[in-house]
């Protein structure tokens, strides 16, 4: 067959989209498609079903990662997914996009004899969200042979054995390592910024670092009326003037930080009297090491100045990693520290060109999130795109992204996924 | 007898305050005199032997406050005193140390012939810590004729029973009131300005306001890595910055207001998600009611401003009473507002002139706390002082006086009563 430019089909795309929301689909547009759930696997198995009608080759490895490519492959290729599971009432973009555009994409890429078809494969990752137990990015951990399959835990084990994944050969899943020579993911922003600036599409320059602290201010609980401001050790106001600090400080640093007191109480208070103690808990984001951990010495550094201007005293101490539990199930827990990611530059000059080269506006962002391109960052050369979340929601029925940003998102993976080829020199 | 100058004895004042502290005395130092308890009953007994012992007369009304004066009485008279019931694992001064000084008073007036003792009168206040059911002050508003026994409910009409009051008669307590031309009481301070001033006793100019608020700050849970700050509709960002503000705020306005946020609690939020919500309380004090008003009006304002800044929605609403437990025994509650007090203008001047007259160090204050002479001063002059509060300490076994100023504060209470019985012109 001859050599034809390789397109998008709108059409296809978004019906295939719509078509994946509908397998575990929620009557308020929501999907739930939790991990090694019956809706997971029959996401799966669709998925095998539209690479065949695609006349595209598909295998499942032991963590049942489905991967799909054209039957003529090469050796060293170019990975390019997401993953279909989901959160609990999660929406139908978050990871279900990726896998879609990705899709289309080898599609595109194969329906056009494009010479970039054989090196491209596409994958869609087994439970990502981590929501079944405590243990998210499964199936690129088990493709990076970063699984700690032991330290699962029974339940965990019962979970995958129920669900068909035979436990002793997880650690198989590793062996396709050898053969990927890149990976890159398009994804929804799960953030503001893509729709506040009106970009439908943007190139990933790396994902954000985090640190986090609890931070304790120990004042002494004493009487409001008797006690003149001059004369307490008030932890309630020691906090105020750190929390109402912090933005400037973190933006002192690097614009693109950002920091977050989400938690907060007090102990030993009441109406009549200043607490003995509260309680903060805080996140610093920023987009290198570096950054990072200067922020967090600033932070130390303020937390002590006020805490002495207010005879208190303070600690801040990592937040050491806890199981969570939410709505009954534990959560997927993140510990305390993870470095800031930049991604290859041969990858990101890709994705860059890409949404240059398909003719929008764009601009380079930080990811706040974690994805399976951040673990695989650690192993391959790695890439991503965003396309913009409404309103910022995420993990949520209501999650939305114009059709128009969809279909410019996958346009730009195409386009990627072809300058990634070359630059990894695999056509 | 002929007329002498009357003098404190420092001995017999500090002996009977160790004497009394031994009812219900912990070994800590600190007493267990609850309302009520059989060692409040035994104190009240003590100290109708103690106005035997000096040759006194003395008769208890029918709400168990207790009364002490020469018999050869007038008709309108000054009352002196304060309480001997304490807190739960209370100190030997609150109350106590108001008593036991007033007893010397009235003993060296008697003991001196002088022509105000016949104008004085002791006064030991039932239950005004209000431990046992929701209700202080229970003999000053007996007296006044502002108790509602019907109010007070079964379990505390069952305590007063069990303590041998008869309940019909309660009532009959405020047919005393008629003789009461005006009351003065001597208390520790339960703050720590005394100490800190150096100054062993003080007149007060009134009993500081208060008002009471929950302040809730609504904004919206997003996550920490996506949203930068300029997406945010922080709530813990908007309530920091409003705690931080307030205390100038309030000394704008005067310089003896204070300010608490004694309990502050956040929901919605996580280590990395923005809480959805912060609530605090806040309780604002002054010394008269324009301030009081003006400075409510000016937090309200500033929240206003803030949580607009912040894309936030705010409420502040009067904090309503709340039945409250410690230890399992249900607290007195105070209504959501005090207008603020000031005592009576000749009053105040004894207790000035007396600090003065008996050449200490003093400054006049604010009491930041209700006693019994808030209550008293609704109905008839009042006037108090105030003796130092080691660090402020109070409601505890450890609080402590020194010496000197206990015994300062009961020469200045002597000096105070014969000038306030001039300036009501009793003698």
């Amino acid at each position: 067959m001859a050599e034809r430019k390789p397109r998008i089909d709108r059409r296809r795309l978004l019906g295939d989209l719509a078509a994946l929301s509908r397998i575990g689909g929620r009557p308020d547009g929501g999907v739930d498609r939790v991990a090694w759930s019956p809706a997971d696997l029959e996401a799966r198995t669709w998925l095998r079903s539209r690479l065949d009608d695609a006349g595209l080759v598909h295998d499942t490895d032991a963590a049942f990662n489905v991967f799909g490519r054209a039957s003529a492959d090469k050796r060293r290729r170019l990975l390019i997914g997401s993953h279909t599971d989901s959160v609990s009432a999660g929406g139908r973009l978050d990871g279900a996009y990726g896998v879609v555009a990705a899709l289309e994409v080898l599609r595109a890429l194969h329906e056009a004899s494009h010479p970039a078809a054989a090196c491209v494969e596409l994958v869609d990752f087994a439970d990502e969200e981590g929501v079944r137990f405590p243990c998210g990015y499964l199936g690129s951990k088990a493709l990076t042979g970063t699984l700690e399959v032991a330290a699962l835990g029974e339940p965990a084990l019962a979970v995958l054995t129920s669900a068909g994944v035979d436990v002793a050969k997880l650690h198989t899943a590793s062996s396709h390592l050898k053969d990927v020579a890149g990976y890159l993911e398009i994804h929804i922003e799960q953030g503001p910024r893509l729709e506040a600036g009106r970009v439908p599409v943007a190139p990933v320059i790396g994902i954000l670092g985090f640190d986090r602290y609890r931070i304790q201010i120990r004042g002494r609980s004493q009487h409001g009326g008797t006690t003149p401001f001059r004369h307490r050790h008030d932890a309630s106001r020691a906090a105020a003037e750190l929390v109402a600090s912090i933005p400037r400080l973190v933006a002192s640093i690097d614009r693109d930080g950002t920091a977050t007191v989400g938690t907060q109480s007090s102990e030993g208070g009441a109406i009549n009297f200043t607490p003995s103690q509260v309680e903060l808990s805080l996140e610093v984001r920023q987009p290198d090491r570096a950054a990072l951990a200067r922020t967090v010495a600033a932070v130390r550094g303020r937390l002590k100045t006020i805490a002495r201007s207010h005879g208190c005293t303070a600690t801040m101490a990592r937040q050491d990693m806890r199981p969570e539990v939410k709505d009954g199930v534990p959560v997927a827990v993140e510990p305390a520290y993870f470095a800031p990611l930049t991604f290859d530059k041969r990858l990101f000059e890709s994705t860059r060109r890409a949404c240059r080269d398909i003719g929008v506006r764009s601009r380079p962002l930080h990811a706040g999130t974690w994805h399976d391109a951040g673990l695989m960052a650690r192993k391959v050369p790695a890439g991503m795109l965003l396309v913009p979340s409404r309103g910022g929601v995420t993990h949520a029925p209501d999650e939305h992204t114009p059709d128009r940003a969809l279909v410019e998102g996958a346009r730009a993976l195409l386009s990627a996924a072809v300058l990634a080829v070359a630059a990894l020199r695999l056509a």
